[in-house]
């Protein structure tokens, strides 16, 4: 029996609210000039005093050394195995443009590309042409039906779309047509098991039919489909911890997330004020918060060490105005570290901050790496948090007798 | 392969001698007036002085966020997976009431209800009869011989009973025919596999029978049962260590637990002083000794902060009689935290002390909670308990070459 499967037997609603606010990529390194991480340099009193009041520690989200992605950063902090749940890249890159798919889809992720006289590649990316002449193109192909399967197609940027295949019988094992290369013609897609055969001759013909339709739109006169991949039929949120979770993110990717758990999506705004101010209104209308944070990561990604730093401080400033809720459970993580001197998401485990009346409060001050390697929740998996969080609300039972 | 299968292929059998101090409801939480838990209120030199020179640390006895009930905190510590070897309801309470079980037995708990005319329930505890009566409607009802299936049937209290069914070829997979509220009647019991169909019948027709049997005895005129489960069948400490282990414990479901893993059981008597007596007495007969101590469970189960203080330092008083015999790895835990505040058994992870000369000892010297996180043992797995006092035994090979 694993986890979810023990937390779903032992589940039970009950009117107290947890909120779990995920600072993306929180977790840094120090500057080589101060010795500081961006959480030491930060000024972030508010955080510091939920330290002292709640017990802390750090978090693996995949396992030690693994640098996790968006998607298994998420899924562990939402307490599903990043492994075994992984999502495919065409259903992410789908999910990051707020399309909504149901189970039975199939993503997949498009380039335009430009092919000579004999259908060799020349170039995979059709020169990265405009936002706009991708989606004028998007709308030529949009919509084709093919043996009762639909194609939609829509774009992401510049040459990049998204195709997603919908019917009956779909199964994403199928190889890719992007040879990957120039000077080589798309592959034909092959189906690695039977059960792919009729999406491998869907998709074959839309590629004939693109080749076609964009045969007059040189650089843009092919395109290629990878990373085919089926909408994970996930149990929800609801079903494993009984919940009535809602999501609150500015960026489409984390609400795609969050959809494919089962949470409800809340509109916001597009600043850290709207996002609280959106918690406040549904605080009544819901037992489970889902509260991201984009913009350390956007820092940590730049290597803006400085602008990292800020971004924590205005999360602290703007607290006040979740705490005025007084939640019975506040988790304070991250999906990941973005260390700002490594430009990019790192394995290094991350702060996990948990406050609740029953936490056993640890003895640490400080809202960071180091002072968490001291605090009472120790080092923990990622997946993890939810149980605790879980427990400290009061929403398990007693596990045997 | 799992723990277990790899202890039991290194573990060898030597004249050292362990002691497993296993204090109920060990771990606890702050009392809100002082900030300080049960453990660090009360004034308990002589385990002060066993942290000092032993090896700390705190130990989930099923997972972060799981409240473990007696049974998987104990076989955890035991050593054994407490999700994989979950012992059913029915087993729980026959073994709460010493009743011994054999391997293929199913036991399953009964109720004595009351029925109208219509042979509806009205009452699911039959007013709660006194215990005389409970005794006595069980001699009417124990010792049925249904299809070459003996039914045993034991007094628990008031209303409460266990059925023993003993026999060839019985699967417990079958439903309970307690329909958990008034106005219905009692529910048909059935096989939930083709191996349960046995069971089924057998049940219905003791069910039949003690309906014609209790009808002159309104308010209990009927029987109603549930948590049908089988003996497991757990591979022994001896099988698995090696070891001669001994139980000591005051209260059946303890007792019962031993023996599921196969120790013997010691007659004790009634305090904590007669447990170390017993242990005294058979310390030359055996190489393990489970010593299990009740009261500071029942304290943090009434809510009792204060009463949960002095039981701690009752059992630090009288440490010195254990201690007097210097065994060779001494260990000092519990199966769960139950702190007072929260009245009952709950997830925190649960101090663990390891005193052998060989443990190397680390800086810790006070026995709570938080001085614990700092501890040389980190945070472990209960089941990890039992590994390490056998290293620390020196009764484990090295594994590989």
């Amino acid at each position: 029996m694993d986890n979810l499967e023990l937390i779903r037997e032992i589940a039970r609603p009950s009117p107290t609210k947890i909120v779990l606010l995920v600072i993306d990529g929180l977790g840094g390194l120090p500057n080589p000039e101060t010795g500081k991480t961006e959480l030491e340099t930060a000024s972030i009193p508010n955080l510091d005093n939920l330290a002292t009041k709640g017990i802390c520690g750090l978090a693996d989200p995949v396992a030690p050394g693994i640098t996790p992605g968006s998607a298994p950063g998420h899924l562990a902090v939402f307490g599903y195995d990043p492994v075994s749940c992984n999502i495919g890249r065409g259903v992410l890159e789908a999910i990051g443009i707020d399309v909504e798919l149901q189970p039975g889809n199939v993503a997949a992720r498009g380039n335009f590309c430009t092919v000579d006289e004999k259908g060799l590649v020349t170039d995979r990316r059709a020169g990265r042409i405009s936002n706009e002449k991708c989606a004028e193109l998007c709308e030529l192909l949009d919509g084709m039906t093919i043996d009762d399967i639909q194609v939609l197609v829509y774009p992401v940027r510049e040459h990049r779309f998204v195709a997603v295949f919908r019917g009956k019988d779909l199964d994403a094992n199928v190889t890719e047509s992007d040879p990957q290369q120039t000077g080589v013609a798309p592959l034909a897609i092959t189906a690695l098991s039977p059960e792919a055969d009729r999406l491998a001759g869907v998709a074959n013909q839309f590629i004939a039919q693109a080749k076609s339709r964009l045969a007059e739109h040189h650089p843009a006169n092919m395109a290629l489909l990878r990373g085919f991949s089926g909408q994970p039929s996930l149990p929800t949120m609801n079903e494993i911890y009984r919940l009535k979770p809602l999501a609150i993110a500015i960026y489409p990717m984390y609400r795609g997330l969050a959809r494919l758990v089962g949470m409800e999506i809340a509109q916001t705004g597009t600043t850290l004020e709207d996002e609280f101010a959106t918690l406040e209104q549904n605080y009544a209308g819901y037992d489970f918060f889902f509260l991201h944070v984009k913009w350390t990561d956007s820092a940590g990604e730049d290597g803006d060490f400085d602008r990292k730093v800020k971004v924590l401080e205005q999360i602290d400033a703007a607290l006040p105005n979740l705490l005025r809720l007084d939640p019975d459970v506040l988790v304070v993580t991250g999906d990941h570290s973005t260390p700002a001197v490594l430009k990019g998401h790192s394995w290094h485990p991350v702060p996990v901050l948990l406050c609740s009346e029953y936490c056993r409060p640890d003895a640490v001050q400080d809202f960071s790496e180091t002072a968490f390697l001291s605090g009472g929740l120790g080092r923990i998996q990622a997946t993890q948090i939810m149980p605790l969080a879980m427990a400290n609300a009061m929403k398990l039972n007693k596990f045997g007798a």
